[in-house]
């Protein structure tokens, strides 16, 4: 339909496809648009999909799987390197997350990433008021290529990650908590005061747009190794 | 003058002398009151005082002694036990800061507590960004009575402290910081939201309110032991 | 499962069992929890537990029982001293209600002051707008060991009572009211702003956090008892 | 000049004259604007007049007083009732106030009352941080005809006198505090929520407005006695 | 129950009885206290009662009626003088609503002041954006002897009233609108920052509080009277 | 320099040139953008100069003219057909202000206007307290072709000439006002709220902003009646 | 009823009739409006409606059509120039929107220009992530009579558009979005804020009142015709 | 002094060494932090410093060198690789920013950049409004290795540059504006809602975090690229 102008071409001008954002969008919409990209050959993919939205979709894009935790749909092309390296791109994305409650938003970091072909590591649960829990995996932080740092309530791990941490640091507040959170407003001013330096904060539940970050630092990193090697 | 209505029992009935919030009262009536709770034999004491106001009160009040850092004034009574022990109540406050710049909040908690009898640890200059800072000073917390945590910017060094400590945690959170700090609303919400409990939070810059409520908690106790040693 | 790293050793470390958080998590990941931590032999304690919610853990862990005003789930381990003195430790918790409708969340701070083993005196519906009702009751606030005082509206109560009280306040405003209440912030600012000296607030509705502190107040005397009835 | 249509008719429309408003304006517009309405015989009076504006207007407005706590200038015309009955309407207007640094706010209402005719009663520094400062004073609250309340920091005074009180209640927040204040926000929204019905609130710091509403009060009570008394 | 104190003597101490705030009580709960005010032979009357709650309440409570449009409930004692005059006290309140949608806010200001006794006068959907629907009524502001302006949207129609009105002006902001109103915040800011001095803001949605206050003047009014016609 | 990219053909694009914002510019930054503009025959013009920051332009641009209400500085080039008519567009862009004190925002507004060669029509004071002042200018209102009006305080002046008027009306809100103005918010949001519809917001204090639309608004009415006297 | 007042001489005051604002009022109350205005040969017509009440609205006023997607619903009288000319006026409202999620604001838009006689141009989804999309579509800006630019998320759309438009911009933003959009305040003050001038704001989501703000635009342009043609 | 706890090894676990923040500090604490480090063979740099501030530490610290438009004061050791490659990284860090207003936070990334020992590209004054001035320099966005996009006012430049580049973008949102830009609130709010994925968003105005984020991303190259040049 007219109502959406697909952008095809984003893939080849940023490194990453369109993806369908969910929400204000009828099934019939969502619908219409996957299928105009199935047939470009796009990698077809959408986020913030409930349940009840999952069941009218797949009436109609029957090839359609849901990743439930993640809220994520997606098609994957035949030969897509699911899980694996976009063109030899090489590093690992860790993924470290507050609490429980965070778990939908850190895995759809977690989802994104890997269906945009990059490996993941997942560290669930290590919140600030057990700091134990983070130092006991001390060695995760240190040897990351790049952290996504998942985080309601407080959201003050951030910025105990980055002072550890030797590389980009992603922060993502979630909405989770109460009262005087504010709908993730106190984690997401607590993540913009980090008083560790060299933290990215990406919008209150955006594991999405952390994880397309984190992809544009790994890639980032591979031309300048295909440029430095071939130097 | 009539302009104040000194609450010369506050003592009597809540364990702490009526103190003088400098602010918003000129020079002048700074020092009739002051005037005014030394002829009862009060402990004077001004918080807020700015070096200017101080060299104007001086003048109408001379035996006045000034604590820079803590912009507090006060004339202690001459059998003052002071850095000592108010009737015998046990216990030390112990206070830490996150940062240099949170000096001033922090210096107002501990001649607060000090000008009221208690005994003050302080421990400067060890927030998040550099973790092992805090935690090779591990013992002040876990051996502490009761603990005033004093943290600018994001403000995530109480939730980390009330993780370790086996005692009351009070949170001050400060001004310092720029931009989304919004004047020290970000590090209060993060301590109202903290993950960790047991943790209360005070006004924003409020190393005076710190002070009295760990005082009362260390009173609170020497009454309990009293009459527990009673039974 | 991974997606929970429980903190066995809070207790331990600070005095107080580790609590689930219901809010964000599915039931069966708060059930999973539960039978974890219950074969470690803690306490098994959630809060913000909805009927519906309860309903269906009780299909998985039959032992559970459910504080219906206070929305909390307990398994408490056979010898535990319900009510009674975790180890000794004396002292009373008394809670202020200002109005009925505080309820839940004054009960919320009851049932975990009771479930820790501390003995809670309540004292219900005595807010500012008819203060005879505070006044009548003046021993309560003048003879208490440590005070939480919860108040929506306007959350004026805990400036009131702090200014007649001789011991440590805790104040926890709720979201208890309607249009400029902002969901909490009103009480939250005035309880933040309180001109009465050694109040500590806690979050929005947050009666379990005000119960743990209150309880680490009571903790600490009982050490400082020790400690001194030892010298 | 053309920049300003002074509205002479308000004193006959609303019973009370144009009153000048000084910020924003330079001390010329303000001079022209006096001397316009001195010449047609009305009340002159402007606030918010800093003394270094008062020292300039003095120069063109020679007959001006200042009243320098609360930073109002006037020119009263030669017949005029100072600090009496306008066309007899009967009747006190009782001010209170909670602090010391609440008085700029509280003299600025209880100067516009006088100067538009009304007597009036102050009691200052009341606040319930020392309740019984206030209780000893009830008579002045219960026999009121109309009162104004001005209280900074986090505003209760007006929720307890309006539960004392039979007579309507005007609820002035002012700046004085800080931190959580967010400039006067704090009272303002303590006062909006206030648990006793019948509290009418104006703008932080204005306490002008507050004595006009009381004016009108008492204007409303003469209309309605003069019109009941003829039946 | 020990859940609620009912403060049986605000009638005596402030002219009006206590109302029942129905939010965030159970149905349960709000008949046992109706029950306990009618014993006691006072005025029951309880807001923000939505219909499925009365249908509770009316099976517990059988005489008790509903006003729809104004969710208020109320049992009025056999002698009361419903519409009439509460101790011959005179004058007639005047409300005026903006639009139709706020008519349930003007409705609560209107029954809770004819179930307190007095007269009222309404005058609907007279907003700004056609003033000649407000000129036109112009003898209704202009004769009135206290006014309730209830607004939502902008919230601009208490300015121009108390522009042209010689008697109190109670301002009502009302959370109807949608975006920039964010639930009423607009509507309430324009009528704190009235260009038009004399008018008495209450807090959004706030037609009971808008009464009582309306009620406190007339009753001002009226003890001004006896005491100047006894002079 | 290279600190600045002027956009020399704004004028070619959007119909009106780049205009220098003075706010966060050294006075040698401006200076050097200015001289580039006039050398390559531009019109000349820079905002919000403080007079300080005029006398120092004024040593390096001699040719420089000051509208000191306005706080407005331009260069006119010889040719300029100064409050006329740019290329034979009609009409009068007409401009009202609620207060005195409005002036600054209302001249930046005016001057910008006539710089950018429209005619102008100046109604100062006529805000909504003395709504009469406004019914009395009616006509300007009713036979404007556009209006701008701009209003601090509650800024409640658009809503009701927006009721008024046949023709597009241009909102600014100003930063005049106190207290729960939150410098500007609360007419902003009355002004985004108003119940007439027709209006356009513009930023606070934004005279300039406004200005441009208006002038837009003439010249799409000007492109309009060529095409059409065409046909 | 009396509950309304209906303003049947807006029209004439202001060209455009009154429209039916639906949230808040009872489907009832809508349906008497209608018929009321129906009765005297207005435009009817009633916007916010969602599918259900628009049922209950359909059984009342038969002759009543609904465009879904913009919820608006209408009975247009059968001499009315449908999607044509009113009275002549020339000119095209075109409007643009950001991405599909903002679809119903933009077509209340396009549907209230309609009803209302305005010809109109849609481009949709034509948001700055893919900024080719509008490049490729700028004939369709650089052409334009009058433009209505509807974007949620971070609004940036205006900015751009106004930058290359040689006529006026009407920016709504919209709720579309999540987290730090905070309801559409994020788009809301990106469009107040633009850097590229001639920008004029309405309400969050409000389609409706652009519309008539653009059609007020091309009503003056045709009144300024009418006075050109005729000197 | 005990004042300050220098983080000597934050170079070794991060790859940046500690930086002295400067406001809230003494000038007098700054200059012994700095020759602390100095001692110890660190860089030494220090933020936020007024030229005021400058004249003071350079009287105590001899060998500081100050860059006025960053606000940045350095001393750099004699064998640092200045505007070099720290240890061999490649890659380039480029900067673009809105406007000549935007340059000190600009300025301060680049210079904090520099001093890091990374190679900086500088793109100043390219804001949306005059999108041609960033089209023009297209090949700048699609060629760089990380770009930091520095933007005040309404803050759209770095959804419309991440709509083109195929990097990682960091976004710093500036205080640059007046009225509703609230401070920087209007861009950072932009920033965070971004239409286009993968920016990262820090603090308002903080150049510093924005240059620290930048060189970790290009640090995280350089050790992926030795990791698999090793393979
Ligand atoms: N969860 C998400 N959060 C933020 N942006 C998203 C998300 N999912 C998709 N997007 C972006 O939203 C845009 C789609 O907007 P639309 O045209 O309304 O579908 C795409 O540019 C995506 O890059
Ligand atoms: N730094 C401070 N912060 C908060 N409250 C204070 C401070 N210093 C003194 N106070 C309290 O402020 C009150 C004095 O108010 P006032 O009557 O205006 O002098 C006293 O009750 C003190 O307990
Ligand atoms: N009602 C409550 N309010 C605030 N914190 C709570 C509450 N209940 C439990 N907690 C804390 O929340 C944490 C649990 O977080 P999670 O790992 O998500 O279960 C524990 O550390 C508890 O101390
Ligand atoms: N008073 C003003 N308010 C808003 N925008 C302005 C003002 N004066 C000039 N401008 C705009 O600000 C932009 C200049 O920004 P800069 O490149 O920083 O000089 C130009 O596009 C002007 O159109
Ligand atoms: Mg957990
Ligand atoms: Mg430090
Ligand atoms: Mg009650
Ligand atoms: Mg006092
Ligand atoms: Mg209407
Ligand atoms: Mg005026
Ligand atoms: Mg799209
Ligand atoms: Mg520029």
């Amino acid at each position: 339909g007219d109502f959406a102008r697909i952008d095809h071409h984003r893939r080849l001008r940023t490194g990453f496809p369109e993806v369908i954002w969910g929400p204000g969008k009828t099934p019939d919409q969502i619908a219409q648009i996957m299928i105009a990209m199935r047939d470009r050959g796009s990698v077809v993919m959408a986020t913030r999909i409930e349940p009840e939205v999952y069941a009218k979709l797949q009436e109609k894009v029957p090839d359609l799987y849901y990743y439930a935790m993640a809220r994520i749909c997606a098609i994957t092309p035949p030969n897509f390197p699911s899980g694996g390296d976009p063109g030899g791109v090489g590093g690992v994305i860790s993924i470290l997350s507050a609490g429980t409650a965070d778990l939908p938003v850190a895995e759809e970091a977690a989802v994104t990433a890997e269906l945009s072909g990059f490996r993941v590591h997942r560290l669930w649960d290590v919140g600030v008021a057990g700091i134990h829990r983070l130092l006991n995996n001390r060695h995760v932080v240190e040897s990351a290529d790049v952290l996504i740092v998942v985080a309601g309530m407080e959201g003050a791990l951030p910025s105990v990650v980055a002072g550890l941490a030797d590389c980009p640091v992603i922060a993502v507040p979630t909405s989770i908590g109460y009262g005087a959170s504010f709908g993730g407003l106190a984690p997401l001013l607590t993540m913009l005061n980090s008083c560790a330096a060299g933290v990215g904060v990406v919008n209150i539940d955006n594991g999405f747009g952390a994880a397309v970050l984190a992809g544009q630092i790994l890639r980032a990193a591979h031309k300048l190794h295909l440029s430095q090697s071939s130097d």
